[in-house]
C-alpha cells in the first residue's frame, strides 16, 4: 500500500511552512517534484528549495517527472481538463510504482493550502483508482491569509457571511447576493472593471508572502487603473504574476 | 512607537506553527497571554505550551492578564461587544505601556489565523487610536483548512464559489443563493438542522487538527443525528467544543 501525503507549503514564502509540513516531508520515502519546464514563475525551484532547507539527513528520494501539456485540440474546457487529469494521474502513478514497488510513502508539496482550487486532489482521487493508495492532507496558509496579513485586515466583518470566488465567476455572474465581502482568486483579467466601482473599498496584493510583495489598497473607482498599470508592470518584469484581491461594499 | 504582532498559531495542534511564526515570537520583546479563567478550552495553557516549546534561549517576557467580562446589562449586542472590546484594548494598553516604556516589540498568539472571525484585530485596531502602534499580521492555518485535511476534500467544486458563514446567519437566512457550498463556523446549535437536508452532504469535524479530533461525514438527511450526539457526548466529555462544518448541494 501506498500512503500518499499532499503537503501544503504556503505561497511562495519558505517561513510559510508548518512544523507539521516539515515533519511530513522528513517522514516521506519518495518526494515527487512536477517539472512545468515552461513556466517562469519556478515552482519546481521552491519546491527544491523548500526540501532543500528543511528535510534533514538521508531524507527522501526526491523524483522530479515532466508534466503533460493539454491538448488544445479538444474544445470542451471540461473535458479538456478532465483528460489532462486523467493524463498526470497517469504519470504520477508510473513514478510511485516504480519508485515504491513494495509500497510506503510518497509525498507531494502543493502551494498553499491542498483544498483551495487545486487539483493536486482530484488527482489523488484517480489515483486512488488505480491503485491501494491512503492519502492523508497536511493544511498550508492559503493566499487568502497571505492577502489579509498583507493588508492587516479581517476577512470577514463581524458575524457576516463572506464568498470566496474567481475573476471568472466576477465577469460572468457579477457580485453574488450572499455577501457584503467577496475574496477573487484565479483571476487573469483584472475582472474588477466589471462591476460598478461605487460603495466598493478594493485590497489587492500580488506575491502576497513573497519578497516582491505588492499591495495597493483603496475606494475602487480611485485604484482601479493603478492596480491595473502596477499589475501590468510587475507582470513585464517577473514574467509572471500571481495576484489576489479582496472587495467590500458598505 | 510599540510594534504590535498578532501571530496566528493555528488551531490547537502546536504542530501548526509556522516557521515564520516561531521567528516572530522568538523576536518579541513582550508576549501577553489573556487569562480567560474560567474557559475549561484551557487556551491560555495552549499559548503556554507553544511559547514553551518554540521558544529559544531568553525569549520575550510572557505577561498573563486577565480579561474584563462582557456587562450583560448592555442590553444591544453590538453595544455590549463594543464596550467590551473597548475594556479589552484598554487592559492592553495598560500592560503594554507597563511593559514596554520605552517602546519596543509587543507580540499576541492568536487562535487559527488573526483574519478570521476573530476580535483580536478590533481591538488592535482601537490601540491604535489610544498610541502610535505599528500592526504586523502573521497568518496562521486556520479551522477551515484543518477541517477540510481532515476529510482530506477540496474546499471548493472546480471553478466554483463557495460561502464561509455563521450557524446564526445560516438559521436566519437559510442558504445563500450565492454558492453550493457553505463552510459553517461559529455554531453552538447545531444550526445545519434548520435546512431541507435532501441533497445535502456534510462533512463535520470538531476539534480539527487537535489529538482528540472527531470527524463524520454523509447526507446530512442520514448522519444529521449522529452528529448531534457525537457533539452533545464529546462537549460533556471535555467540558467544552469547537466544531466546524461544510455543506455541499449536489
Ligand atoms: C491554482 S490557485 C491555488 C491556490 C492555493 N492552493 C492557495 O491555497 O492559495 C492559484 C491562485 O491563487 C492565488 N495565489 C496563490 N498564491 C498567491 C500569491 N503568493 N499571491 C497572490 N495570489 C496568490 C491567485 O489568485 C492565483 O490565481
Ligand atoms: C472565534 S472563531 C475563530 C476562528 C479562527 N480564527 C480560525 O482561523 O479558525 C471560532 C470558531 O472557529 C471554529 N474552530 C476554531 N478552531 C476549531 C477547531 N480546532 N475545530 C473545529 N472548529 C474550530 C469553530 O467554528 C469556532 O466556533
Amino acid at each position: 500500500m501506498i500512503e500518499l501525503s499532499l503537503i501544503g507549503i504556503g505561497t511562495g514564502n519558505p517561513q510559510h511552512m508548518t512544523l507539521q509540513a516539515i515533519g511530513a516531508l522528513n517522514a516521506q520515502d519518495l518526494i515527487l517534484i512536477p517539472n512545468k519546464g515552461s513556466g517562469k514563475d519556478d515552482l519546481a525551484g521552491l519546491r527544491r528549495e523548500i526540501c532543500n532547507r528543511v528535510i534533514e539527513g538521508n531524507g527522501p528520494r526526491i523524483v522530479e517527472f515532466s508534466l503533460p501539456v493539454r491538448d488544445e485540440a479538444i474544445k470542451s474546457y471540461r473535458k479538456r481538463v478532465d483528460d489532462w487529469h486523467d493524463a498526470i494521474a497517469e504519470i504520477w502513478w508510473q513514478n510511485l510504482s516504480a519508485g515504491l514497488p513494495e509500497g510506503g510513502k510518497a509525498g507531494f508539496l502543493v502551494w498553499g493550502d491542498p483544498s483551495l482550487y487545486d487539483s493536486t486532489m482530484r488527482i489523488a482521487e484517480r489515483l486512488q483508482k488505480l491503485a491501494d493508495i491512503k492519502l492523508t492532507v497536511i493544511p498550508g496558509i492559503t493566499s487568502i491569509q497571505a492577502l489579509t496579513a498583507a493588508h492587516a485586515i479581517p476577512v470577514n466583518e463581524i458575524g457576516a457571511p463572506f464568498t470566496i470566488t474567481t475573476g471568472r465567476q466576477l465577469r460572468e455572474n457579477g457580485w453574488p447576493d450572499s455577501a457584503e465581502t467577496l475574496v477573487i482568486m484565479l483571476d487573469g483579467e483584472c475582472s474588477f472593471q466589471s462591476i460598478a466601482p461605487e460603495g466598493v473599498e478594493i485590497f489587492w496584493t500580488a506575491y502576497a508572502g513573497m519578497e516582491n510583495q505588492i499591495s495597493v489598497s483603496g475606494p475602487l473607482a480611485e485604484v482601479s487603473s493603478q492596480i491595473m498599470e502596477t499589475r501590468a508592470k510587475a507582470r513585464a518584469e517577473h514574467g509572471w504574476i500571481m495576484d489576489i484581491y479582496l472587495l467590500r461594499r458598505g
